[in-house]
């Protein structure tokens, strides 16, 4: 019987050479060619799952949203200050992984003002993360953790781009890894009772 | 007499077009011929200034910079509590121009990290905004507007993180203009005393 080819597999990495170049060298890094030299595999097969680049970019922007809510869903599920506090934490760009996904994210954005599908996913992520975190601050005020005043979506909203900033600062190496986990642990003990 | 050239006019012509062809397409839309077509010049002369791409994408994040310390210089001196909410306002891309520039910026990324001369140009502009951002931070609680625990360094890096975030949000339209003002005053608002 001949091997039973994993689709799902491939086009995962296929994706993650996109991610890869992407991150590397933006967009402009990113041609058939090039994603199938660093996938390992023909130029013909890439395009057997991808027709089109748009078609492969815009499978390379559901897996990155994929990976944010992967890497979210372990602390998300923990709630509490606590679990919110790790959430922030693992929205940052602090490990091989993440910042490979945070540079490759950033190399689609002027192109997700263009393409209203990946537009469609970055806004859909982001609200999603939005509700989810203003979700963790009422929790965390129901608690008794953070104060009563706050009002959860506008803490959501701050809280999110605190973090989005800090990762820029860090992909940049304006600040450490040690220095954003800081600061966003001063940001979170101002909102404690 | 024949007309005297603005060699200076000339870079800019050629800067500007870099930067709106990168805030619209990111870098893979800026080569030297689409450069010259949307300054209007032959690619001869866009080479005469600049000879090789890496040049003119060089000296175009020099004008972005620029053009950055530029929209911030007025607020700067107005100093005080008001002058440093303008100064996170004038931050924010909220026309068109700023919208522009923080678009090329971000296009430029990727190519920050690869770029020496790219990569400290940014960091020297991150390092002096966040000395400027202290050193008001300070005057203002030294005129009892702000707290006066708080650590200016800190809050600095807590701001500039904040209005990066901010700006990438309002530019993916997660945010209006209006709700990413209101959110800054609010973070202010926080350290008065």
């Amino acid at each position: 019987m001949p091997k039973q080819v994993d689709h799902e597999e491939r086009r995962e990495l296929i994706a993650g050479a996109v991610r890869r170049l992407a991150a590397d060298r933006g967009l402009e890094g990113v041609s058939l060619g090039e994603v199938a030299a660093e996938a390992g595999i023909s130029k013909g097969l890439v395009q057997h799952y991808f027709p089109t680049r748009d078609a492969m970019l815009r499978h390379a922007t559901r897996t990155l949203r994929d990976r944010v809510e992967t890497r979210v869903r372990q602390p998300m599920s923990t709630g509490g200050l606590t679990g919110l506090h790790a959430v922030l934490i693992a929205l940052l760009p602090l490990h091989d992984e993440s910042r490979t996904e945070a540079l490759a994210a950033n190399a689609f954005l002027v192109r997700a003002l263009k393409d209203p599908e990946i537009a469609e996913r970055f806004r859909a992520g982001h609200a999603r993360l939005r509700e989810e975190l203003a979700a963790m601050t009422a929790a965390a005020q129901a608690d008794g953790d953070l104060r009563e005043t706050l009002d959860p979506a506008r803490e959501a909203d701050l809280l999110l781009a605190l973090v989005a900033g800090l990762g820029d600062a860090v992909l940049l190496g304006y600040r450490t890894p040690a220095e954003a986990k800081a600061l966003v642990a001063h940001h979170l003990s101002r909102l404690t009772r």
